[in-house]
């Protein structure tokens, strides 16, 4: 039996610890024996020491072994994919990327979190469809992405419990921002639900997890050493988080965003990622092609309306109502104008994340319950050139009074010069 | 009201925290409203980021405001003394130095803590003394001081509640030996208790809290600086603990030794340090004397016998047979026989410590009960010659099987060499 307070003390001190003993901490943790006070020492600890890849593959697996898994693959006799993003302002890729993928013949299941702060959540953003059901049965799951080749849910409190547990306390002690920590919390779930091909968002920027290119990268790099380790297909799309995914930020609003992409009327920058990310996932399914079939597939499917009905076939098998109507208007919406002539120079994601949040579309505390019809649309983005008077953007509110406040925020969010900088696209860097 | 998740970022992060913002934070710890878990993560950040002089202060006072203080100064209407040591391996100084002082008309006023691990406590010491009374009242407390001129008593439940909170959670999360840490547990007990004048006693080597010269300059700076701010005066004694202090390692046989030296029969080293801090304490009180005519005056304490007859007058006050046969004896000693010719190189404190755990006199975890009989005498210290079956040392044990243990555990303490090692005496060096 290991002691905690010496493992915590051996981890503080800079040692390798032996992948027996972190499956050990992790588990007992799990089990309520290791208590959080230790837990969160040891998380410090490793914050200031870090984690080698062998110790970090020993936590991965610690957390896995603390619950349940699902061998999707398995289940469904033929490989299954997985996409997961770091989480960012306007991101709501996994939802146009389902369906797309479902049409092209390669089944997609996902299990997802729930938005905390200024990031949303994809559950979050799916619930603002009425009827739509979040949390199915195990079997439920299955046999949706069997039959419609999409399926997305909650993640079943059986599965990965420990990552769960850690990542409150991680929350409330400032052991959030550590990179084995981050890559063990985020594989353990992948891993845990068995797609053989995972294609990860790491976001990059202002408004993402990673602040900047070179932590993305090593993020990445852990992960696909995980994944690895595990025998699973990693690949990484490092994307721009500096500005807002798309137009749309707030849920319903992004869940219309993500409709017209999959009807090939979505923004372009947000359009680009959803096209890059199925052929990444088309290419590494069983179909047998490669990344430039996989794009003129996933393309053919918008164009052509497969993936629209893809689309439609997925909201009805989880119980939602397909007719976009049915989504939660905000009952206020304001026009955001330039106050003057001159390109976008910056649109920051942490601000019109934060003006989002405070119409009421995101949470502050797990408690907090959400607006679903509230938000902003960001019409300009970093490069535009605008004239004085012309719409920025719109702020979608449940009263006059927030929208007001939501008006300044957003007008505050946008930076305008004079000259076009330097732009770059959303996809920064592939990391295989 | 500050955030605890917040504050603990900014630690992690190198920032200096206002002074304002860690009393709300020691002050919620002690209410029970910030958690260990936080509690816990802001330590080891701590642990990695130290504290700034300014934070130090905050943290001492933050857990003396946590709970009652007393003035003992004023309740006598003078200048009470106190002596502290960091705890080391045979150190029993304080119950020889308490009698000595107040022999010389200084009151000396002691709250003491219990011990754990091999370093054994005063309070566990003083309980080998049949029907002594640790747990006097504040008034009884105060009264024996002012009456006679002692009193060592321990700490009450209600002085500084947020250093025992504190200690027991650094003592299971490896966030113990931090230097700001370490300074104000040891002064916001001492400054709580109002003795205007304050020798520390800081253990250097293998069997003390510090390990080098270096660690304890740097810990006997930070706590006369914390003494200085808070209007005190201290003087901290950097003694050697590579060896045991005296000859005697275990409760009754300490009070024995302790008893011995007041009459002027103690181990050279052990009286050596004795008087030392008597003359420091003297030169400290209200007396008007200086440090050599304070020396003076406690080895004419010691030599004319009133020394003696303050602590049977002491231990009779706090209720305990000043008749010394009454102190429990263990019912097997053992002698270990030098095993060649040789000098002792080296007599390891941990070694002997942790030979007189096992042997009963110590406490593994809080829970356990102590044997006050048993432990280790000395005989043979560092730089003594020895002849092949010279006694080196005793074992006090309950039993023949753990007398065996014992006298394996000593013998594997020393070593024995050709040629006498560089001597050093018992003080190493006087901080101001």
């Amino acid at each position: 039996m290991i002691r905690p307070a010496e493992l915590i003390q051996r981890k503080r001190d800079g040692e390798e610890l032996p992948s027996g003993e972190i499956r050990e901490l992790v588990l007992g943790y799990a089990r309520g024996e290791v208590p959080d006070y230790q837990m969160a020492a040891f998380c410090m600890a490793v914050f200031f020491r870090g984690m080698t890849p062998r110790e970090t593959f020993a936590l991965t697996e610690a957390m896995i072994a603390s619950g349940e898994t699902i061998d999707l693959g398995a289940a469904l006799g033929r490989k299954v994919v997985d996409k997961h993003s770091t989480g960012g302002v306007g991101d709501k890729t996994s939802l146009s990327v389902g369906p797309i993928v479902a049409a092209c013949g390669v089944p997609l299941g996902k299990m997802s979190g729930r938005g905390l702060g200024h990031t949303g959540g994809t559950l979050d953003k799916l619930e603002s469809i009425p009827g739509f059901r979040t949390e199915l049965t195990l079997d439920e799951f299955v046999a949706t992405v069997r039959d419609v080749g999409v399926a997305i849910v909650g993640q079943t409190a059986d599965l990965v419990p420990a990552d769960k547990l850690l990542y409150a306390l991680r929350d409330v002690t400032a052991t959030v921002d550590q990179m084995s920590l981050i890559a063990a919390s985020i594989m353990s779930k992948k891993l845990a639900t068995g797609a053989q091909a995972i294609v990860l968002d790491v976001k990059v920027g202002d408004g993402g997890f990673m602040k900047t290119l070179e932590d993305a990268r090593e993020l990445a790099e852990t992960m696909i050493a995980l994944g690895r380790e595990a025998g699973r297909t990693v690949v990484c799309l490092l994307t721009d988080m500096d500005q807002p995914l798309g137009a749309a930020v707030g849920n319903a609003l992004e869940v219309r965003e993500a409709l017209a992409t999959v009807r090939g009327q979505g923004p372009p920058d947000f359009t680009e990622l959803v096209i890059d990310a199925c052929a990444k996932l088309l290419a590494l399914s069983d179909l047998g092609i490669d990344e430039a079939e996989g794009r003129r597939r996933a393309e053919a499917a918008v164009s052509d309306g497969t993936a629209e009905a893809a689309w439609n076939r997925w909201i009805a098998a989880q119980g939602g109502t397909a007719d976009e109507s049915a989504l939660p208007s905000a009952p206020v919406v304001r026009e955001v104008a330039a106050p003057a002539d001159g390109v976008v120079t910056r649109l920051g994601a942490i601000a019109i994340g934060n003006a989002a949040l405070h119409l009421g579309a995101g949470r502050r505390t797990k408690d907090d319950s959400i607006d679903h019809a509230v938000g902003v649309v960001c019409h300009a983005k970093r490069g535009d050139e605008v004239r004085a008077g012309d719409v920025l953007a719109e702020v979608h509110a449940h009263d006059d009074a927030s929208a007001g406040e939501g008006v300044q925020a957003v007008l505050a969010a946008y930076e305008l010069g004079r000259a076009p900088t330097a732009e770059r696209g959303v996809l920064l860097e592939v990391v295989t």
